[in-house]
């Protein structure tokens, strides 16, 4: 399924056109740092001098882990279905970020451990109720794998068709740092002890016994290829957003990428098509441990470190005032000559 | 005229009524990092646990510097008066990211060499046309710091009475990063190669010429006290600046510090008011030398660092949202308790 994608390098025709129209803004040369990158990237994304953000969209998918049977997290799997009707109700963080900065949200159920009533504002998209524990056997079926994969990808499409061309992804999974963990180890080759870190709020003793179960499981579940790792080790949410971002790279949509869960889809789908980082923005270094890594793996600077480690596309929907930022000033902001200010004289 | 202003540290007495709201939000203790920091901040600082940012306000200061006179900066002096028109005419950066994130502003002539049509829509406190060549006397006269930091404080207090309770400053002025280098030199005591920069894009001999310059200037014009090095080596604009800061703290407004110049102001007003640090969020790090060792020594962790070396206060104007975000969060998020998902076992 991961086959059929077609992603294409940026095309670079109108980089020194917009790179002369930033140089004559009136402001030293590069003085709105990285501002001035994130422009260009847009421009050259969308292959236009004016760019613009339409109809910016988080898409947050939630998914349980039968993982957490080992005790992984402090906080039991029925707060993934709690939290999804938080968001539904409008009480979460990423409920408060996305009204502030002008985002539509979409909440995905893509494979929670509970029967959601289906007049609810939800996007019923369950593979099924929970992953298998992979401690002992692959979290999901290679059929699993593809159904999650497509149906993040037709959301995106279906999001593409209705006019946005800026999307995040966020999540909400109990237990999903563990997958993530698991999916940056096998992909990065860095160990676990830096790949596995707190999520929730474990402790020390929690956080050490959590290390030992995901090197178990690394053990027990021979994976190899991009999909196999995801297969074995991810969620239902982590397959979905890998699917939604492959997806969201096809129709040159700008991805804001949020934190740690997120991240690990990324370095699936860049995995499969590195050529994918060139629509992506990264929103912000989360505190979880393994961010940090996970992001210099990818050569990727983050746009914000606010310390922050919430998950759900929090992050992402912080970021949108700082992209939205690069949009206006290449589009409103004076040239020298039209402002009639002098340039410096060796510009 | 320094003596006369009443800054209070900030009261703690709901300082525990506030976390406790904090940790009791649907999210994992903690997990808002530095957004939680700033929400008790404004708590306290405008002692409710409903906070508010009413009516932001950028007031751009701008004035011009007799050491232009030693070729300190790449820019001709007249860029000064013609950025004024700029923002005036709404094509300036802090034009662009003020509309956006909802600051009114504010532009205040505090002492160009230009003179303004009085119809034009400028605050027109000039001092006198720009300062002194301080390679040979002090910038300004004792009764002209005197009236600069008095013309600052009255603004504020006019911002103050109606309506505003957050404010930040920006400036423009060319030659303003040496003022702000000497000062921040003689407040601080670090070497003067750490502390003069590029400011707006000197090469490797313009540089290594600035910094000449400014320790023949501290040689030339000894000055001792916090009021001194500011008479001695600051600019109008950068005086107006400490008399709207400590102005500002004393009304309990949140003060948004922008970059190198702003903070250079801002080590005066501190050296002068040590409790101004309770009132003052720190809105990014400059790529402008220097300005990481002026935040380490205010012991300040700037919320964005985005390589920008603007002025203006543009650094300020794009924090606001990621401000905002924190009094959202405390006003509109669900606790647990209201939401009905259940809290971690050792919370």
């Amino acid at each position: 399924m991961t086959s059929k994608f077609e992603i294409n390098s940026l095309n670079t025709q109108i980089q020194e056109q917009v790179q002369h129209i930033i140089n004559h803004k009136t402001k030293p040369l590069g003085a709105l740092g990285i501002l001035e990158d994130l422009a260009l990237r847009i421009c050259l994304i969308q292959e236009t001098v004016s760019p613009k953000i339409a109809s910016p969209t988080v898409v947050v998918f939630a998914g349980d882990h039968g993982i957490t049977q080992e005790g992984v997290s402090p906080y039991p799997q029925e707060v993934s279905w709690q939290m999804v009707m938080n968001f539904i109700a409008g009480g979460a963080a990423i409920n408060v970020f996305t009204k502030q900065n002008g985002w539509d949200i979409l909440v995905v159920d893509a494979g929670v451990n509970h029967d959601f009533d289906p007049a609810l504002p939800l996007q019923h998209l369950k593979v099924a109720k929970g992953t298998q524990n992979f401690l002992h056997s692959p979290a999901m079926t290679k059929a699993q794998l593809d159904e999650a994969l497509e149906k993040g990808a037709n959301l995106v499409q279906k999001i593409h068709d209705q006019g946005s061309n800026c999307i995040a992804f966020g999540e909400m999974g109990i237990g999903n740092t563990s997958a993530a963990a698991a999916i940056m180890h096998k992909i990065t080759g860095i160990a676990m002890e830096a790949c596995a870190g707190r999520g929730t709020g474990l402790n020390d003793e929690g956080l050490e016994k959590k290390i030992a179960i995901l090197k178990q499981a690394i053990i027990n579940n021979p994976a190899y290829t991009p999909e196999e790792i995801l297969q074995t080790f991810g969620g239902f949410e982590i397959a979905m957003i890998v699917g939604a971002m492959l997806s969201a790279a096809q129709q040159k949509m700008l991805i804001v990428v949020d934190g740690f869960i997120v991240s690990s889809a990324l370095l699936i789908a860049h995995a499969l098509y590195p050529q994918i980082l060139d629509y992506c923005v990264f929103a912000h270094q989360s505190d979880e441990t393994g961010h940090k890594q996970m992001l210099q793996f990818l050569k990727a600077k983050p746009l914000l470190n606010l310390n922050m480690r919430l998950g759900e596309g929090t992050g992402a929907a912080l970021a949108l005032p700082i992209i939205q930022a690069s949009v206006n000033f290449i589009n409103e902001m004076s040239s020298f000559e039209s402002a009639g200010v002098r340039e410096s004289e060796d510009r």
